[in-house]
């Protein structure tokens, strides 16, 4: 990576992904040729839509190529939900989690704040600004199970949670690292070890032992029944919440929701070890209904753009555009724009 | 069981879990008065305080005799948090799962419902009446894991997720047959299928091979993390959904939280075959800082007991019964009143 170029891959995706994509790609480039730096774009062409058309997922040459990148830039992928030529999550599968894991992103980042007049669905949402540092690689992703006697009255399927000492360490001391950069300086570390007494102990030693190293940050433990209440009744209690893939997944979606929709969500699939590229996506998905007809929000893509800067070291013009989207979040009047308008707005604002 | 008599098993627990309990009995005791019923009761000390004083859990002797009974009231189980002399989990484990399981309890009935006045955290909660029918006796909550080098750098922890054919059918059937009498008549699946594959197609294929039992009963599917959106941006489009052990314990919580509160959320533990008595039980847990106090809201237990009536084809009593919790909730002022308070004004009313 050079001081003056980021060498770019882009995936647009299916659905909205290309629209969203290209507003924050039009905002990027806006802000990073302010500080004197070229994006040297190369897109992808990957997704449901593209597995129609080639049967292909993610050839291996592909994703060579990508590790080549500086950062992924991703909008969405994933067929129109009555779409039955695809099958059922082959896309999310072989495609958006095989580069999660290949790249090894073990810190999926995904900050929830919510903007002074967004619209939450809480009476009284307080001041919400927390991040949730999700684990990437592991957990009960990793596609581990299996069926027996399938189809038959005596079926069983298994699906098998994988935790390592090396995963959850390096994801939680992840955690207190950005905890110790934030002014509450607190972990929350949510899991629901009176029922998965393994993973969850591992979790919980971990967090005990890594906390050590972190005097000036504390901690405590959810459930993770118990954060969703908190979610809902209290979310500003929480500052950095560090949890396993899959309550990561529920956790963030939630989240998402009380701070003003899935529409401003934005998310880093980050290898911190820079042993490959890191991938910046909006938490929403595809949204097949509403796709090609300007009426997404590319403010999550745009988001996801500041995360990417900041991953990369472009500070500077991470803050810009942040400060440009608060200030364009924080005016709405509901009046709808369109996703061009939007990032051009934004773009104009930096 | 006899038209004339109720052999019910009570067990209290540690915490708020007697208070509530003891309201519970009180408003049961009389509803079947009035129906010529008499409640034979008989009490059971268990849960994290027994097991201070005796090292027991739940004795095989103590479960055999639970199995004697018709139904089982159960309060909550737990010690204070920051209690160290009890291992992490283990009441949980090995004496309210125990039972669950034990017992075959693969039932497990959580209804939501938002009563006039009473206070979700939601700004436009609208009309929320939706049950949740929680598979019981398998899936991630089946135990089935283990450590590998643990406590060492190297250290793996699984968790393995059970599921049968035989699991699922039940409990997806009787989620279709509760919609089947009730007025919208839909049901929808949570799983999170798109990665969860095994269990999840199995979840899916169940579903739709059920569905086509029930002609008149719709039905649709959403991923766990779309689901806790639409709990907070739209949980009255919800009648009943059917989801495995663990997101039924998350989407559960979460939906108490959006309507009004855990004082309010009632459970039921169901054996649909009578093989085995079934327990109700507020969702609610000990809550050992406010026990003995009388904050405690005995709403939950009381319409815990309604559950247990309604199993049992009391429902006569159960009716009147609801009827009197709902007349006292929505008349609520926000002026505290004792634990004992609520239980006799709800008798009171009957
Ligand atoms: C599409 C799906 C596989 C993915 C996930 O479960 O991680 C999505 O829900 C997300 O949160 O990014
Ligand atoms: C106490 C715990 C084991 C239990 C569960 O996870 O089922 C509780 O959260 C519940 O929902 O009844």
């Amino acid at each position: 990576m050079s001081a003056s170029s980021i060498n770019l891959a882009v995936i647009p995706g299916d659905g909205i992904g290309p629209e969203v994509i290209a507003e924050a790609v039009k905002v990027l480039e806006k802000a990073v040729a302010a500080e004197g730096v070229t994006l040297e774009q190369t897109h992808y062409k990957l997704g449901a839509q593209h597995w129609l058309e080639t049967g292909e997922t993610l050839p291996d040459e592909v994703l060579a190529d990508l590790r080549t990148r500086d950062a992924i830039l991703f909008g969405a992928v994933g067929a129109a939900p009555g779409d039955t030529r695809i099958p059922s999550g082959i896309i999310e599968r072989e495609m958006l989690l095989k580069l999660r894991f290949s790249l090894d992103h073990y810190v999926n980042l995904r900050p929830s704040r919510l903007y002074g007049t967004v619209g939450s669905p809480l009476a009284n949402p307080g001041a919400i600004d927390f991040i949730v540092v999700r684990e990437g690689t592991e957990g009960p992703y990793v596609g581990n199970g299996g069926t027996l006697r399938g189809g038959t009255p005596h079926e069983v399927a298994t699906e098998v949670s994988l935790n390592t000492a090396h995963g959850v360490e390096r994801v939680v001391r992840d955690a207190f690292r950005r905890a110790s950069e934030r002014p509450r300086k607190h972990v929350t570390l949510v899991h629901k070890h009176n029922v998965l007494v393994f993973a969850g102990h591992l979790w919980k030693r971990t967090v005990e032992a890594v906390a050590r190293e972190f005097p000036e940050v504390t901690h405590d433990y959810l459930h993770i029944d118990a954060a969703t209440i908190f979610m809902v009744t209290d979310p500003s209690r929480f500052d950095v919440i560090v949890t396993d893939n899959l309550f990561g997944d529920i956790l963030t979606d939630l989240a998402a929701a009380v701070t003003g929709g899935i529409g401003l969500a934005a998310s880093g699939n980050i290898n911190m070890d820079r042993t490959a590229p890191s991938m910046f996506e909006p938490v929403h998905g595809s949204a097949p209904d509403i796709a090609g007809q300007q009426k997404a929000d590319p403010t999550a893509a745009i988001l996801s753009a500041v995360l990417l800067l900041d991953h990369l070291g472009y500070t500077t013009a991470a803050r810009k555009i942040e400060a440009a989207v608060v200030a364009d979040v924080e005016n709405r009047d509901g009046k709808p724009r369109s996703t061009a308008a939007i990032g051009d707005a934004i773009a104009a604002a930096l």
